[in-house]
C-alpha cells in the first residue's frame, strides 16, 4: 500500500551519484512500518498511487469525516541539531489526532508529506517510525505518503513534513462549543512540554541545545519531549457527550486557543497557579526574561488540553481520570463575558505562578 | 471553515515586525477563497479546528476513501524565479485528483500544508487561489490547511506546499489493472508540459528563464504550463467500467509509471512516433543532449495519462472522447511480457521521433 509513497525519480538519484539500491531498501523498510499500522478498514491488496480505506462507518449513523493538516514547525531544528529524528514524525500524528478529537473524531488514517534535500534513507525511516508508532498508538492507519527530494531548496540535511488525518464522528456527537455555559469548569490535561509550538522563541532563548540544565537535563531533549495524544483518556468522555468543549493547546497558548471554542458571551476565566508549570516553561521565562504575558501565548505552559465540562458532569470526568490513572487539574470556570480568557493571579502577582 | 486553517504564532509575528493586521485580512481573503469551493458534503457552520465534511455515500453500495498526498517539487523553483504563484496551487490538485483517479475515485475534499521563510501575504493568496481554482473545477472541497512560516528554515521567499486529497470509489469500480490482458489498446491523453516533473534537470539545461525561445516562447513560462486534470474526460469511462487501467505519467514518465499498473506477465509495447512530442521536449532534449532513453523516464513527453482499454470498448472510447472534444492518441498494445514498457522505435532510429 505504501506503493502510494512516491518514490522520487530515480534519475535524479543517480545524477547525484546516490546508491539507488539503499533508497529502494529504505521505501521497502518504510512501508513494512506501515503496514504495521494497518487497520481492518484498510484495502491492502488492491491500488497502488493512492491509499484506499473502506468507508464501514456501520453503528454510526450520520458519520462526518474531520480532517486536518500540519506541521511540527521549527522543533525540526531541534530534531536535526540533536540528530534524534524519531520523535518528530510522532509529535505531528499525536498534534493532528488531537486536532480532530476537539470535535469529537476518532482518527481512521494518516497520510505524510517528506521533503528534503538529500533523501538520508536512516534519518527517512526513523521520521517514519515515529509517525508509525503514533499511529499505531492511535488506532490510525499510515496509509500514504509523499517523499520529495528537492536538492538546492532544502538544505542536504534539513526535512520538512507535513501530516495529514482523517477521522470520523456521529454527527450528534460532534463537539461544537454551542453548549457551554457559564459555571461550565475548566479541566487542564497536563503536557510533556512545548508539544509543538514556540520553537522559534524557545530556540532562540536555550542557545546550546546540549546545555545540562538541573532538574530539566540536557535542553535539546526536554525541547523535544513528545507530544501528547489525548484521544485514550478522553475518548470514552466523547462518546458520552460528557464535554461541551475541548481545546487544543497549540500556538497562541491557553490565551488564544481557549476562546476558539468558547461563545462570544462568555468568557474563560482561568487560575493562574492551579497547574504545575513545568520545569521546561521556568527556565525559558527566566533565562530569556519573557513576560508572563508572553509565556501565556507563546507557551502551553503545562497545559495539552483544556475540557469545559458542565458542573453536574464533573464529577464523573474526574472519576473516569482517576479509573485511568489521568492526571487533571481544576484550572477555572466558564463566566459571562465576551468570548476571552481572563487570567486570575495569585495575591503575589501576576507572575509569581511561574517561579 | 478554514477557521481550520492554523494562524501562525501571532507573537512570532510581532517579533518580526510584521504587519498583523495585513496577515488577518490574509487569511479572511484565504478562508473566502475556500469558502468559494464548498460543495453540499462541507459542514460549514460548525467546528473550527478541522474540516467537516458529511459522509453520505448514498447511491454508493461499498464506500471505499480513497486518499493521496503529493508536492509540487522543485516547479516551485520556476513559480518563484517567475514570480508568478497562482499556478502551482492549481498544479498540486490536479496531480492529486489524476493519483486517485487513476483508482477510480474522485475527489470530495483537499486539504494544503503552505511553508515558508518569511508570510507574505499576497504571494500565500495567489497560491491558494490556484488550489481553489482547481478545487473548483474538479468539484473538490477545500476544507482546511496549514501555514507554517518557519523563518530561517525556508529562506524569506521561499516556500514548499503539499497537498492532500480524499475521494470515493465504489468498490466495485476500484481500478486495479488486474483486469488488463494482452491485446488491451494503449490510449493516451496528451499533457500540458512537463506537469510537476523532471523539474531539477530542465532547469539545469533551461538556464534563463527569461530567454525566449522560437514556438515555445518564455522558457519559464512553458514551464509552468499547468498540470492538466484528467477527471472530467475519464470519469464517466470509470463510471461504465470501460477502462482497464490507468495509468497517471510523473516522475520515472512512461517508461516507470505504465509498469506501476501491469500485471507481472505482461509488456506494455509502446510506438515511438505514435503522439506528438510537445515543442518544450524536444527543446529539453536538444539543448541538454540528453538521450532518448532518458527523456523517457524523467519526463512525460507529451503524454499525461495511458489508458489500457479492452479491444471490444476502444470504438466506445474513441466516441466519447470524440464527443466531448478530448484529443487522444493510440500509442501502442498489451502484450506478453514480465510487466515493463518496451518502445518500438521508428526505422528512422530510437530518437529520430524527438527531432
Amino acid at each position: 500500500m505504501l506503493d502510494s509513497r512516491a518514490v522520487p525519480d530515480k534519475t535524479s538519484y543517480r545524477d547525484a551519484g546516490v546508491d539507488i539500491d539503499a533508497q529502494d531498501d529504505a521505501l521497502r523498510e518504510v512501508r513494512r512500518i506501515a503496514r504495521d499500522t494497518f487497520t481492518p478498514g484498510v484495502i491492502s491488496d488492491i491500488g497502488s498511487f493512492g491509499g484506499l480505506f473502506r468507508a464501514d462507518f456501520s453503528g454510526i449513523e450520520s458519520p462526518i469525516l474531520v480532517s486536518s493538516t500540519d506541521g511540527v514547525g521549527t522543533k525540526l531544528r531541534v530534531a536535526q541539531a540533536m540528530k534524534i529524528h524519531d520523535t518528530v514524525g510522532y509529535d505531528l500524528v499525536c498534534h493532528c489526532v488531537n486536532d480532530i478529537l476537539v470535535q469529537g473524531a476518532r482518527p481512521l488514517f494518516f497520510l505524510d508529506y517528506f521533503a528534503t534535500g538529500k533523501l538520508r534513507p536512516p534519518v527517512m525511516t526513523d521520521v517514519i517510525r515515529g509517525i508509525a508508532r503514533a499511529c499505531k498508538e492511535n488506532g490510525c492507519a499510515l496509509i500514504g505518503g509523499e517523499t520529495a527530494e528537492m536538492p538546492g531548496f532544502y538544505a542536504d540535511d534539513d526535512y520538512d513534513v507535513a501530516g495529514f488525518i482523517v477521522g470520523v464522528v456521529d454527527e450528534s456527537k460532534v463537539i461544537t462549543g454551542k453548549e457551554v455555559r457559564a459555571g461550565d469548569v475548566l479541566i487542564a490535561l497536563p503536557s510533556a512540554g512545548l508539544h509543538t509550538n514556540g520553537y522559534s522563541l524557545a530556540r532562540r532563548i536555550a542557545g546550546d541545545l546540549q546545555t545540562v540544565v538541573p532538574v530539566i537535563g540536557k535542553l535539546g531533549e526536554a525541547l523535544l519531549a513528545p507530544h501528547i495524544s489525548y484521544l485514550k483518556p478522553l475518548l470514552p468522555l466523547v462518546e458520552q457527550r460528557a464535554l461541551h468543549a475541548l481545546a487544543h493547546i497549540t500556538g497562541g497558548g491557553l490565551t488564544d486557543n481557549v476562546p476558539r471554542v468558547l461563545p462570544d458571551n462568555l468568557d474563560a476565566k482561568i487560575r493562574l497557579g492551579s497547574w504545575p508549570v513545568l520545569p521546561i516553561f521556568r527556565y525559558l521565562h527566566q533565562q530569556g526574561n519573557v513576560d508572563a504575558g508572553e509565556m501565556l501565548r507563546v507557551f502551553n505552559m503545562g497545559v495539552g488540553m483544556v475540557l469545559m465540562v458542565a458542573p453536574e458532569k464533573v464529577d464523573d470526568v474526574a472519576k473516569h481520570f482517576g479509573v485511568i490513572g489521568q492526571k487533571f487539574f481544576f484550572i477555572g470556570n466558564v463566566v459571562s463575558g465576551s468570548g476571552k480568557v481572563v487570567y486570575d493571579a495569585p495575591p503575589s502577582g501576576f507572575a509569581s505562578w511561574i517561579e
